[in-house]
């Protein structure tokens, strides 16, 4: 698993990289996470986002549990070759585990994050 | 500086949050960096992108060599509450330091980074 695509990001200390995923067609940020050097070969070969969760310390295959998949689009990195940024398609249009499009739905406004979107599906029939 | 929603954020051990960068109307990515408490209040207070920059270890008015400010249009955070996502009116259409609209000007195509963007204006130019 050293293909020179690979060795060209700079990763961190603990062998992570971040990553922004966005929804290829309308642009939408839909989330932020981390992936490590085998989780992001992992996502080239199978072409949907796989994810380092540094939470459960072990490889996260969004939409494992939800469904809500992300097939990939696109892979692009920064100028600093520190940061990837994935054009997904969004399964089933919920990357959020609240139910929501998107993990950004809150906006600062008159000094308070609003939240400004809908939960489309209630959490508890996405994680049965 | 104690407002509530700068205590609402998850910062890093580092006093760090990680800030993406997004053009508000054409919804392109710009850039990805990273705010301190500072740096996000002062964001807020001078409408313009203010980041921590964790190379030079200073506060980094984006734009105070190049011109090139952010200003901002809106200030999301996600549902962990611990990334931001501005949403900005790029001046000078360049975010990157290359000359560059957006730093993510790299996109992996068999195998390799394959620039895909133009440099719109040489950096020798940019940075006197």
């Amino acid at each position: 698993m050293n293909p020179s695509w690979l060795n060209e990001i700079q990763w961190t200390e603990d062998g992570l990289v971040p990553v922004i995923a966005q929804q290829y067609d309308t642009g939408r940020i839909l989330m932020f996470a981390w992936m490590n050097r085998e989780s992001l070969a992992l996502t080239v070969d199978e072409g949907y986002a796989v994810y380092w969760s540094r939470s459960r310390n072990r490889l996260w295959r969004k939409g494992e549990e939800s469904g809500h998949r992300q097939k990939v689009v696109d892979i692009q990195l920064d100028c600093d070759a520190d940061v990837i940024l994935i054009k997904i398609a969004q399964e089933g249009g919920i990357a959020c585990h609240t139910g929501r499009e998107s993990c950004f739905y809150r906006s600062l406004k008159d000094g308070e994050w609003q939240t400004v979107d809908p939960v489309l599906k209630d959490p508890k029939t996405i994680y049965k």
